[in-house]
C-alpha cells in the first residue's frame, strides 16, 4: 500500500524573545549557567500583543499553502491540537479556517475541521488520525493540515517560567509524502497521571520531579511497546531521535536511558563492559524491572540497591567516547531550534524533527531512507514512539525554512517589558488592549493577528497586507 | 476489506431529573406546551453531587465493558469527546482509565487515550478517528472504547435553560462489529460560524435563531457531500435517520428540509405535485440555491421572494399523509430517549440511533441489512453524514440496554433543589461540597462517584461498592 506521512512542514515563531541568560537570570538574581547549562536554553519565542494560538497556528498554515502551491480544495481535514485553547467549545481549526478563507477564494466547507487535547502528545495524536484517515481510503485525493499551536506560559514566578515558549507547527499529511513517511508500528506508554495539569486554569500546576519521572517511565514503556511490534531498535538503526523537548535538558536524561535500553544485551554493551562494567540486571537485585518508577512488590532496600547500581553505571555510561559520539551524532541536532525558543508543547516534537533535518540539509548528508525514531509525550501521561522514513525528496522541503531569520528577527525584551506582555496574555488580568493601550514591539506584515473581541465574546481575527 | 463499526453501545444518564412541563415551567410563569410542544422535551436529565463527564463516562464505559465481558487489555484506545471539560491540559479520558483501572486487574498502558472538541460533533468525529485507526491497520486485533460525555448546562435563565442535559454514552467501535457498521463514505459540511461558544467560561453564549439556521445549512452541505460520493440519497433507503438532537423541535424542522431534498426531482414529487405543486426553482427566481443562509450574489428581493415560495411549500409538504407518515416511521422513533433526558451535546445523535434501534427491537422489527443515514452536527459549525448498515446481530446488543430503567429511576427535583443543583456544578461559585454541606439526592452504588479535590487541583474519584 502507499505510504502517508509528512508532506511539507512549516514553523512560525511567537516574535518576542526572552533573553535567559542576559535578561532574565540578571532579574532573578541568578547563575546564567542554571539556564543555558541546567535546563540547556538560550532563550524563550513569546508572543506579541497580537498574537495568539490562532494567528501563529494561521501564519504557519498559510505560509505552508503558499509555499506548496495548495488552495482550501487541496485540505480535507484540519486539525488543530493544543493545550492553550480559549474556547470550551468551537475548536481553534475553525478560526484557522475562517483566517485562511478570507484570503484564499476557496472555502473549507468541506474539510473535516477539529481540535485534540492531550498535553504536548496531541500533536502527534493528529498526525496519526489524518494518516489513518488517508489509510483507510477517506481522503479523496485530499491531504490533511496538521496544526500544533501553542502559548506555553507560566505563572509568573513559577519553576517552569524559564521553559515558556510560544510558536505553531503546520504540517501536510499526504499520500505519497515528500518528506518523511510514518511506520505503521507504534508504541504506547500510558497512564493517569497527575503531574502537569491545568483545571480550570490557563497556567499550568506542575509537579516538576515527577513529572521528569513520569516522562522517562511512559517513554520505557513506549519503546518497548513499539520494539513489541517493529522489532528491537538498535542504537545504529536512527539517522536521529527527536524526542519532546520541554527543555533539552530533559532530553539528555531520555537519551541516555534510551541508549542504555538499546545497547542492552548486545555487542556494544559488551564491549564497554571492560571500562564501566556489564548493566545491573533487575534479577540481581530482586526487583522487577519496572524503571524509574516502579510499583511491584520488591523490597524498598531492594529497589535502593538497585537504583543505586543503576545510577552508577549510567554516570559512566554517559563519558563513554561511543555514548558522546552517538549523543552528538543522532540527538544534539534535534535541540538547536528548542535552546533558542523554549518548549511550544504540542509543537516541540516536531521542531525536534525539523532541527535534524535542517542539521542534515546544512552538512549536506545523504538522508534518503535513512530512518528517524521519533518519541512524543503528553504529560498526564502518555508516549508514543513510531519510526519515520526520510523520503527522496526531502531536501527541498528543507530547504525554504526560514526559522533561523525568524527566530534571529525576534524583539529582544527588558525584563520590565516581559512582565508587561505577560500580564497582556493573562485570561485573568483584564486586558487594555481593546483600548490600544499596549504597544505592540513589532510591526506586523503580511500575516493573521488578532483583533479584538466579537459581541458573543469570540476572539477576532484580520489579515495585514 | 472487513466491517468496522459500532459493537457495543452503553447509556448512563444524570440521576437527577428536571420535569419541565410540571416543574420548570410552573417556576418560569410559563405555558407547558412551550416545552412539550415547542421544543418536544418532557424532562432534561442533570447530574447530582457527586456525577460529572468523568463518573458518567466513567460508569458507561464499566457497563459496556462488563456486559461484553472485556478486560483492559481487549481495548487499544479509549477517546473521549466532550465540550464540557474541566482541565486545559489533561484529557478526560486518563481520568476514565485511571477509574476503570482501580476495578480491572489489568492497566490500559498500551491504550491510546484522547479528548476531542468541536462542539457536539466530537463524538463522531471519535467513533471516525476508531474506524480509520481499524482501517489503517494499527489497532492489533483490539477494540477503541468511544465516550461522548456531557455536562449540557446553560447559565441560569439563558433561553437555552430547558434543553439542558447531561449523560454520557460508551461505544465499541471493533472490526466485525456486531450492531452496526459505518460506510467508508462521508459527507461534511463546515465552516468558521459565531452561533454558539464558550471563550473562556463554562456555559455558552448562544445565538439562537443563528444556530437553527447553521445547523440546517451545514446540514444540507454535509447531504450533498454524502451524495457525490455515495450516490443519491432516497427516502425509502434508510429505515432510520438519527439527527444530533439538541432538542426534538430542532430535529422536525430538519426533517422536513431533509425529505424535500430528498424527494426533489423523482416521481414522489411528481405524485405530490396536485397536492401542495411543485418545489419552488432557485432558477425560476434568480437565486443560487445556496439554502437557508445563501450568501450569492441574488438580489434581497428575489431570495425573498424564493423564500416565500419555499415556506409556503414546506408548509403544505409537511401536512401531506405521505411526510407524516415518513417522519412517523424513520424520524419521530430517533427522538423517544431525546425527550426524557434533553441534549446531551457530544452523546445526542448517539441516543437518537440507539433510540430508533430500541424501537425496532421492541416492535420485534426485523432490521438486519437495513440502513441508517445518521446526521452528527456540532456548533462553529460543522455537520457530518455517513450511512450504517444494521448487522445481524444487531438485536442481542440492544436486548439488554437499560436506559428506560435509569429514566425511570431518577430523582424528581423540585425547582429550589434545581436551583441549588445548578449552583453545585456551576465552576464559578465556591462549593460547600467539599465540606459536606450538600447533600446528594441520590445513593450511589456499583459506581464511580466524585470524591473531593486532590492536592494540584485534579478531581479525585472512588468506586461505591
Amino acid at each position: 500500500m502507499t505510504e502517508v506521512g509528512i508532506d511539507a512542514i512549516e514553523i512560525w515563531t511567537g516574535k518576542l524573545k526572552l533573553d535567559l541568560p542576559n535578561t532574565f537570570a540578571p532579574a532573578k538574581g541568578e547563575d546564567p549557567e542554571k539556564y543555558t547549562k541546567g535546563l540547556g536554553l538560550n532563550a524563550s519565542s513569546f508572543p506579541d500583543t497580537y498574537e495568539d494560538i490562532v494567528t501563529m497556528g494561521a501564519n504557519a498554515a498559510h505560509r505552508l499553502m503558499e509555499h506548496e502551491g495548495l488552495e482550501p480544495e487541496d485540505i480535507g481535514r484540519i486539525d488543530v491540537a493544543t493545550e492553550s485553547s480559549f474556547d470550551n467549545s468551537k475548536p481553534v481549526s475553525t478560526y484557522i479556517a475562517g483566517c485562511l478563507e478570507g484570503v484564499y477564494d476557496g472555502k473549507f466547507s468541506h474539510a473535516n475541521k477539529g481540535e485534540r487535547k492531550f498535553a504536548c502528545v496531541a500533536g502527534t495524536q493528529s498526525i496519526d488520525d489524518a494518516y489513518n484517515w488517508i489509510k483507510a481510503g477517506r481522503n479523496r485525493g485530499r491531504s490533511a493540515l496538521v496544526i500544533a499551536t501553542d502559548t506555553a506560559l507560566y505563572a509568573r514566578n513559577d519553576p517552569g517560567e524559564a521553559t515558556q515558549g510560544a510558536g505553531a507547527v503546520a504540517m501536510l499529511i499526504s499520500e505519497d509524502p515528500e518528506l518523511v513517511s510514518l511506520s505503521t508500528e507504534q508504541g504506547y506508554g500510558s497512564a493517569d497521571e497527575t503531574d502537569f495539569l491545568k483545571p480550570n486554569q490557563q497556567f499550568p500546576s506542575v509537579d516538576g520531579k515527577r513529572s521528569v519521572q513520569v516522562y522517562l517511565a511512559r517513554m520505557r514503556e513506549a519503546l518497548e511497546d513499539f520494539e513489541g511490534v517493529a522489532g528491537r531498535a538498535r542504537t545504529e538503526d536512527f539517522a536521529y531521535i527527536p524526542f519532546h523537548t520541554p527543555f533539552p535538558g530533559m532530553v539528555r536524561k531520555a537519551a541516555l536511558f534510551g541508549y542504555r535500553r538499546m545497547i542492552r544485551d548486545t555487542q556494544q554493551e559488551e564491549e564497554l563492559a571492560d571500562e564501566i562494567g556489564r548493566q545491573p540486571r533487575e534479577e540481581a537485585f530482586g526487583v522487577s524491572g519496572q524503571g524509574p518508577e516502579s510499583s511491584g512488590t520488591e523490597s524498598h532496600a531492594d529497589e535502593e540497591a538497585y537504583e543505586e547500581a543503576l545510577n552508577e553505571y549510567m554516570d559512566g555510561l554517559k563519558r563513554t567516547d561511543a555514548y558522546q559520539e552517538w549523543y552528538g551524532r543522532v540527538i544534539d541536532p534535534t535541540l538547536t531550534i528548542s535552546r533558542e525558543v523554549g518548549n511550544w508543547y504540542t509543537g516541540s516534537v516536531h521542531l525536534a524533527r525539523t532541527s535534524a533535518l535542517r542539521t542534515a540539509f546544512e552538512e549536506d548528508r545523504d538522508l534518503a531512507g535513512e530512518r528517524l525514531l521519533v518519541g512524543s509525550y503528553g504529560s498526564g501521561a502518555q508516549a508514543e514512539i513510531h519510526a519515520e522514513t526520510v523520503q527522496d525528496t526531502w531536501e527541498r522541503k528543507i530547504a525554504d525554512l526560514t526559522i533561523d531569520q525568524q527566530i534571529e528577527d525576534r524583539y529582544d525584551l527588558s525584563y520590565e517589558e516581559y512582565e508587561r506582555v505577560h500580564d497582556v496574555h493573562n485570561h485573568d488580568i483584564e486586558s487594555d488592549l481593546d483600548q490600544g493601550e499596549i504597544e505592540q514591539f513589532t510591526d506586523p506584515h503580511g500575516e493573521f493577528v488578532f483583533d479584538g473581541w466579537g459581541r458573543m465574546g469570540e476572539r477576532k481575527y484580520r489579515f495585514v497586507e
